[in-house]
Parts: structure tokens; sequence; C-alpha cells
């Protein structure tokens, strides 16, 4: 089976890694040449209006999956015409635009922040009072990272933000600021049969909008928050008629799950699956895809996994430490770019809390 | 670091899977084309003998090693006046010849079966004698799997044996048969500075002189034999100055090790470390050769590796059982040809032997 791959980044990369020991073969495609999947995975460079090469793309590959998010649903589309696509181009549309994501959220009964969307400068002045403040003025579109995304804190805000997030020229969306607890992301894997596995509550740490760290399972997660999560998930999963992995970014708040964002993909969240899971996110994502059975989603033993943003540690430091993972994705090193992560894996949270400190020290910036 | 790997099977696409996540780049050398390795490590095809390829090969490569241990010795050492060849062509040397081998463990105190050189059918009769039935006939080079070797049982099979055996065209030994209660294979690694650590012995079961199972650890080891065992491999290993994954296989006879053979490389008695063991033996050889730091090599709950040998099961039916894993080698089915591996893992030994039962039945020829 020949799995096909919309991008060609380190989620293909590490998705291509996991598939070859399934016996499939992949390609990606992707608009940068030598992205980091090309050296396991043939990728064809072409944007994605060249209907014309994701055609010839489609006659190469048994099946379609992509690794972000932002792939135009015309391309998806165009190509479920001509291959499986999973997840299925829907979910690509409702997650890729904050509003209609946190509608269908709402419509589940699953809470969110309150949210407003703005189209002028008229509607953001309403929407504050209506909101209160802080707010978070994000772009409906083309978000991640905390890219198109301000915290407005006073009234003094509001012009600039609306000014930094292009004066109306794109939709916008007003959320409430949520003073939350902690951070939780569900990694929900949904098969072609429309059964579903969830790996447990990962408990993550953003700076500067770009996840840090990831600790699994959280140590902060009763079985009824799980269950609560789980139901969360299988109701956007079965709304969407969702194959493959699903994250879910969860609020916590006085113990309660507040849904801020989805990704109908593969996530960082859920990298420390690779050593830290029965089966890890990549696998589960694949044989969700390719109709297989759903893999084991238990973990063994516990897990930390640490993104390396703008620079790559010393190997020699970070592979000397019992239970470190190194994964490189063979990428140039910029500021703020995500060049690898690091997973920890211990036995017991006693050891694994130990070997984070070691850990830590030796990451620059994290 | 890009790695060179002189052979392109299974082995060599394991350790490109395994060291992609480290940073590293492969490349492989290997006469037959599309070999399993080709889709993650560009193959360059080429015969042992064209040391003008060879040198090609060399010159776009930092560290080499090999996946099989008939690479001629010849090649090997050219290779190594060009770059880093792990483990050093003198570890090759040693594990190609059945006499050399077994005259470097006696010559280190290492018990083996009895065995003699044998170069003419005067020199067969004579040992016979010396040794008793039965024994083995096996040629001292290029045996693998069972294949260049027979069973003596009585005198009436000397004569035909000798024929089987090319009548003296080769150079050949004859072995004592040991009537062992058990076979186990150590694990070694040793890195660039001389440290090294090995995994809990493996207790593995060959059937037509081709590995079937693998368990570990076994349960029929005790510290005491585990110390033994790994006492002889760094003997072995500090002599021969190895750098990289060694194994070494050990009849066991009434508590006795007895090593019957070795291989200068990553071993299919310990594929199952890639889910069973905190660093698999494809990612710790690769440490090795590049000199970083070796992991832990503990192991991570119970694990069973079955070889897929001839053809391959119903996917679906495997990844349906709890904790089994799935390796294709995307290789053509042919009798006797090992096409995969399934490692099986479970928390505990009971679990594990649960699972296997399963497991074993939905696998023909197990």
């Amino acid at each position: 089976m020949t799995v096909g791959i919309l991008g060609a980044g380190q989620l293909a990369r590490m998705l291509a890694l996991a598939g070859y020991p399934l016996g499939m073969n992949f390609r990606c495609y992707d608009p940068t040449p030598d992205s980091p999947a090309a050296p396991m995975a043939p990728q064809t460079i072409g944007n994605y209006e060249d209907f014309d090469a994701l055609a010839k793309f489609a006659s190469a590959i048994d099946v379609l999956t992509y690794e972000f998010e932002n792939v135009p649903v015309a391309a998806a589309r165009f190509l479920a015409e001509r291959a499986p696509v999973y997840p299925p181009p829907a979910a690509l549309e409702a997650a890729q635009d904050r509003l209609t994501e946190k509608t269908l959220f709402a419509s589940l009964g699953i809470p969110t922040p309150p949210f407003v969307p703005i189209n002028s400068s008229i509607d953001l002045k309403t929407a504050v009072t209506k909101l209160g403040l802080p707010a978070v003025l994000k772009t409906r579109r083309m978000g991640y990272d905390g890219k198109g995304q301000t915290l407005l804190r006073a009234n003094a805000d509001i012009v600039p933000a609306w000014e930094a997030l292009g004066s109306g020229s794109v939709p916008l969306i007003l959320e409430g600021f949520v003073p939350f607890d902690r951070e939780l992301s569900l990694l929900l894997v949904r098969g072609r049969d429309g059964g579903s596995v969830c790996y447990p509550l990962v408990e993550n740490q953003h700076r500067e909008g770009i996840l840090r760290q990831s600790i699994a399972p959280s140590e902060n997660v009763t079985p009824a928050l799980q269950a609560q999560a789980e139901l969360y998930g299988d109701l956007v999963a079965d709304a969407l008629d969702y194959v493959g992995v699903l994250a879910i970014e969860f609020f916590v708040q006085d113990g309660r799950l507040i849904a801020n964002e989805m990704a109908p993909r593969v996530h960082n969240s859920g990298h420390w699956t690779i050593e830290g899971a029965e089966t890890s996110q990549f696998e589960n994502h694949l044989r969700a895809v390719a109709g297989l059975p759903l893999g084991s989603v238990e973990c063994v033993g516990f897990s930390a996994m640490l993104n390396l943003i703008g620079t790559t540690p010393d190997a020699n430091a970070i592979l000397a430490v019992p239970g470190a993972h190194l994964h490189l994705y063979g990428k140039s090193p910029r500021p703020g770019r995500k060049l690898g992560h690091l997973t920890l894996r211990a036995d017991d949270r006693q050891a694994l809390a130990h070997r984070l400190e070691t850990l830590r020290a030796l990451i620059p910036d994290v």
C-alpha cells in the first residue's frame, strides 16, 4: 500500500518511519524542496493549487492523508475524487476556521471560551464590551504556534491588536481569555469502522504560543475527567465521520474541560507515544487510514516530551541521560523553528521527574 | 552524519529507520537492486569486488558499517582506508570462518563444542573417531540460517555429508554435537570508547536451522549465567577492539554456556528490542558507530519475537492482538525467506504467554 501525504514536514517524516514496518510505502507532496520527510518518502514538489500535479500525485497512491491542517480544502476535495482521503476533507474544513471549529464544539455541547466573530472594528469594540477583558483576538484561519493572535489586556490594546492582525483584511474572532489551571490534550484515533481509542490525557506547557513540554499521562487527570474528554472527542469525531488521529486541546478551569482547538492530524503533544505508548500516534494514524485494527494506546511507563526549538542541544549530553530519546527532523536551525524533540521515559513518576530535571538543564530555551 | 551500510537487506532497513531520529542519513551498497533498505537509504548497486564503486561509495559517507558478516574482508579493509569502519574488519574476518571463530573463543577460555578442521575425507574419518557421533559437518565459511551444514548421526552419514558439502572443494569443520538444554543469545554493544552494555539474554528456538522465536528476557537465566555471558562477550569484544552490536549464540548444557557462533552485526535475536527495550539494538549499534553514548538496554516488560518465513500472515488478525507489532521488510515471498517479524510485548510474563498463544495460532509455519 502506498500512502500519500500532503505536506512533507516532521509529521510526515515520523509517519513514514512508523509505517514502513507495516509494509507501507510513502510519497509526499509539498511545495518546499528537501523537506524533512523527503529522505524516506519521495517528494513531489508542487503547490496546492496545481491540480495537474495533484492529479498525478493521486494516481500513484492508494490512500491519502495530510500532516497539516492548512491544506486547502479544495485540494483535499479534488484528491478525494481520485483516492480515499482520511481524515475526511470536512474535518480539515472544520479545523481551518476558528469560528467553524468553535461553533462545531458548541453545537455538540462541548464547552468553549466565549467567542464572537469579528468583521469590523465596530464588531471588535462591541465584542470587547460583551466578553470583557482580557480577551484574545485571533485570525480565524492559518493560525498555529501562537501566530495570528494577540492578547487584549486593556482598552488601549484594541486598536493596536486590530492593526496587528490586518485591520480587518482577514476574518477575525475574539475569544474570552480563560485563566486556566492547566492545558491538556486528547489524542483520539478513530478507525474506518467508526471504533475509536484515546490515549491518556497529556499535560502541556506552551510558551510564546509554542508547545514546550508534554507530560503523559498527566498526573492531574481523574478517571472522570478522562471519560469526559473521551466523550467530547467521540462527539467531534463522530460528527465529522473522522478517520485517523484527532487532537483536541483543552483548558482545564476549576476541574472543567474547555475546548480550545483541534488538529485533524497527528499532533506535537502526541510525540511521546513513539516510546511512551504501546502503539505510537503515527502508527495508529496509519492503521486507521489503512483500515487496519487500531493498536493499544496504553502508556508504557511515564513520559515527558521536550521540543527542540531554534537550536539543538549536544547529542552526547542528551543521550547519556537514561531513557532519553532524540528525534531530529533534519531541518536547518532558525529561531523559533521546531527542529526536533526529546522523549524521556521512565518506569515511575519519580524517576521521570528526576531525569527531566537533568535533561532540561541541558537544553537552552526549553 | 551520513552512515554507509554494506548490504541493504532488512537489517540495513531497520538501521536506517532507527537512525533518522538521531539526525543521521544513510546510503547503502548492495549488488541486488531494490533491496529492502532502498526506500529509506539510497542504494548503490555494485558488487564487493568493484573497488572503483566502493571508493566512490566511501567518498559520500562519514562512517561505514555492515549488515551481514559475509562482506569480503578485502572490501572492508579497502574501505577502512577511506572512512572509519565499525565493527573493525578484524571482527568480520573472525566471524566469517568457523575455525577462526571457535579458535578465538577457545583462546579466550570460552567453552565451545569440540571442533576439528577438515581438509580431506581422511581428516573427516579421523575427526569422527575423535569427536564421536553425532557431530555436525559445516563449511567453514558462508554458512547462515542452517545452510552449509549437515548432521552426522551414524558412520553411514559420513560419505553423503562429505559429498553434500562439496567433497573438500571448500574448507570444512567438524563440530561435536551439543545436546543442549536451550539456546541463548547475548547482544552486546561496545562503544568507540571501549565501554560496553549487554541486553538481558534472549532465549531462541530454531527449526531447520532458521530462528523461529525469541523470548526476552529468558526466564531461564540466573544472574550468574547473565554475568558469565557478559564476561565472555566482553572478552571477545575487547579482543577484537569491537565497536557496535555483537551477537554471540550460546548453547546451554547443564547450566553451562557453550559458544556456538557470533555475528558482528545487529542480529535477528535482537529484533524484539525495537519495542521491548529502552533502546533498540539498531539505535545502539548506530550510537556506538557514531561515537555517541550507548542507550539503556533495560527491558520494557516482556517480549517475544516471531519470524515470518516464506509467507506473511493477515495483518488484520495480527494487529488485533494487543501488544503485537508487525515488521515487514518489503520483500517478495519465497519459501524459507525471512519476510518480516512480529514482536509481542506485555507487562508481565503471563500476559505474554497468553498473547503468544493467540499470535502463534495466526501464523502458518511458525
